[in-house]
Parts: structure tokens; C-alpha cells; sequence
């Protein structure tokens, strides 16, 4: 790569990865099925733990489908979700609140629900669902990535999948499957734009942690 | 974003995406202080579990903590590979388990070893420590990215990271530290290049896996 290349990739590059913040409010219209296996094959190119690719898709767009799995976001998630709404702790905080609260009120309705798991050849439960993690979320990035550079909208969520036995009998899953991620897509009812992050003097060291 | 920027948009988002293989043969060449905090700034801009932001990142670029980490890969890679290196499975496998000893042998020299953490706020062991991989990862692979189109080699390695109290010790990490990923970073000595990857239609399926 020329220098001149170097720097238009990584300044297009950095204009998605600056801006894919979580688009949770979702318009019902249809996804292009292209658009779709291009997610899926974006993030099929993302490394895996001994290049084992594991990694496992599911692109829910029928509605008998998306209903189980807006149902069991909302039967784990409402709890969850609940104390925050009754006594948010500011006002940033009650936006994404009320942004959490919408999704799970119209989850059934977003375009494509995809949900990401990872074959472990054997079955597995507990906390060892996550042994693998590391080999899915390289994929999910580039998936969420990828939505964002199509103009889809799409955030990762994990509270319909806290009970693994549920989910397998929604997407007839075999239990050698842990689903790990489900994120919701479709075109956004916002706009893209940047993220609010600790400052990298917080988050990073140099040769060690404790200096 | 209007219809050509977001094809603009995807056009480079893919050029990174389709060629960011792992980059495991480094040159010793030093990378610039500057691209190293844009590799964690572009990392620290990936969304994590409710957005707790607790991944935390160690920079190693001195020569004695380096050795460290390269003394720790080869305790735990060795074993690993050795038998690998002994029965190859074709010539593909053989260029693969080459590299990765080539990078064992030279993990000391890379101008700068990454280490990804997530800091628990509680003491943390066992399997417990890949309970919120999910909220490390995208950052490692937005780090990836960044790399690439940066002109940057670079590739996640776990097998340094086995014992977490030895990598605690190494690089003074608090128990409430998980040491999930170390990328060795450097000007790369061969070519960027597409990935082989299964084919989407054996990893996707729609509505549920069994059809």
C-alpha cells in the first residue's frame, strides 16, 4: 500500500468506527436479503481461535420467529430493566433507558433479528458458554461495522439469551451451540454519530499497569 | 449519509475487513508512539456490556517486560505447537505452525506487545475470567482494523495469557484484571491478503438452524 492509500483507508475507516454507536430505535421496513448475507459474510472474515471458525449465524425475518425471541427479551430483560426506569440517574442515563424500554416494546417488529453463536462441538452450559467468546466477537464487530457503512442500524444485545435451554428450543438450535449475541437490524430512526468514551489515559498504560 | 458515501463507505470498510489476515512475521522496526494510541483509541471506541467500558489496555514496548511475555508464550505455546510441528497436516498447516513458531521465536523482538484486559472491579479466576469476553473483544478487533489500515501487522495471541497469575505478576495487573488477548504489533515483513473462510451458506442459516 502507497502512503496516499494508507491514509484514505484509515480516515474512512475511522469515520465508521467513530460513529457506530448502538441504534436501538428501529424503522420496520424491510432489509435487502443482500444486505444481509452481507453482514453475515463481513463477519465470517474475522479471526477465530485457532482459526477453528465456530462461529454460527442466525438471521431471524419470520415473525413467528422474532415473537420467541422478543419474548424472551422481554421476560429476562423487564426485570433487569425496571429499577432503571422507575429511578434513572440522570438525564443522559434516562434516554438510554428509554431507548433499552422501545426496543423491547418493538422488538418483534425490527427487519432481522441475528443472533450469534459458536459451535463447541460438544454440548455446554454454565459458564462455560463463554469460553469461546473471544472466537464470536471479533465477527460481531465487523458485523455492526459493516451495518453501519450500509446505513443500517444495529446494537448488540444479550438479555433474550440468559437462559440458553430457551433460545435453543426457539432456533431449534442443537446444544452444542452457545448463543452468545442478538443484535436487532434495520434502518435507523436516528442518526449515526460519535460515542462518549473514558480518555485513553484512563483506559491504557505503558509496560505495566501500576507505575 | 447520502447513497454514494455510503458506497464509498463500504468499498473501504471492505478493503480492511476482506484483508486483515493475522500478521504474525514482524519487522523489529519501532511504530510510532502516535499509532500506537490510535490502535487504542480506535479499540476504546467499541460498545461493551451496558456500556461499562472496562477493558484496559497495556502497551509493552520495554525490551525486559517484553521478555516477559515472550518467556510466558513460550512456556504455554511450546507444548502446544510442538506436536504440530512434528506432524504437520498438509503444506498449508506447515506455513501456518511455521509462523507461529517463527513468532515464538521472535515475540521479544515486536516493536510493541498489546495486552487486553477487563478490569471485574472483584477478584476473578478460573473460567469466570471470559464472563464479559464479549465486551473485550470488539475493541480488540476495531484494534485490528485500525492496524490494517494503518499498514500495521498484527495478531490475537491467548497462549501467553494461560496462567493469569503469572501475567498478573509480569505486568503488575490487579486480581480484579482478566488478561484476555496480547496482539504483537510491528511493520509487517510480508503482504496483507484475503482470508480463507468456510462458506456463508455453511455458517448461516434463516429463521433456525435445523431447516
Amino acid at each position: 500500500m502507497s502512503e496516499l492509500q494508507v491514509d484514505a483507508e484509515s480516515a474512512f475507516l475511522e469515520t465508521v468506527l467513530y460513529s457506530s454507536r448502538a441504534m436501538r430505535r428501529l424503522e420496520p421496513e424491510p432489509v435487502p436479503e443482500a444486505l444481509l448475507l452481507k453482514l453475515i459474510d463481513a463477519a465470517n472474515q474475522a479471526p477465530s481461535g485457532s482459526n477453528a471458525q465456530q462461529t454460527r449465524w442466525i438471521v431471524v425475518r419470520d415473525p413467528g420467529q422474532k415473537q420467541k425471541l422478543a419474548d424472551l427479551n422481554r421476560l429476562h430483560g423487564a426485570p433487569y430493566i425496571q429499577p432503571e426506569v422507575d429511578q434513572p440517574r440522570d438525564a443522559k442515563h434516562k434516554r438510554l433507558v428509554d431507548a433499552v424500554v422501545w426496543q423491547m416494546d418493538h422488538m418483534h417488529e425490527a427487519p432481522a433479528l441475528i443472533v450469534a453463536c459458536y459451535d463447541y462441538d460438544e454440548p455446554v452450559s454454565g459458564g462455560d458458554i463463554y469460553r469461546k467468546a473471544g472466537s464470536v466477537w471479533p465477527g460481531i464487530q465487523n458485523l455492526l461495522l459493516m451495518a453501519r457503512s450500509l446505513g443500517l442500524g444495529a446494537a448488540p444485545t444479550t438479555l433474550a439469551l440468559r437462559d440458553q435451554a430457551m433460545v435453543r428450543a426457539a432456533l431449534d438450535l442443537p446444544e452444542t451451540f452457545a448463543a452468545l449475541c442478538m443484535i436487532p437490524v434495520g434502518y435507523p430512526s436516528g442518526r449515526f454519530g460519535p460515542v462518549t468514551r473514558k480518555p485513553v489515559s484512563t483506559i491504557m498504560r505503558f509496560d505495566r499497569w501500576s507505575q
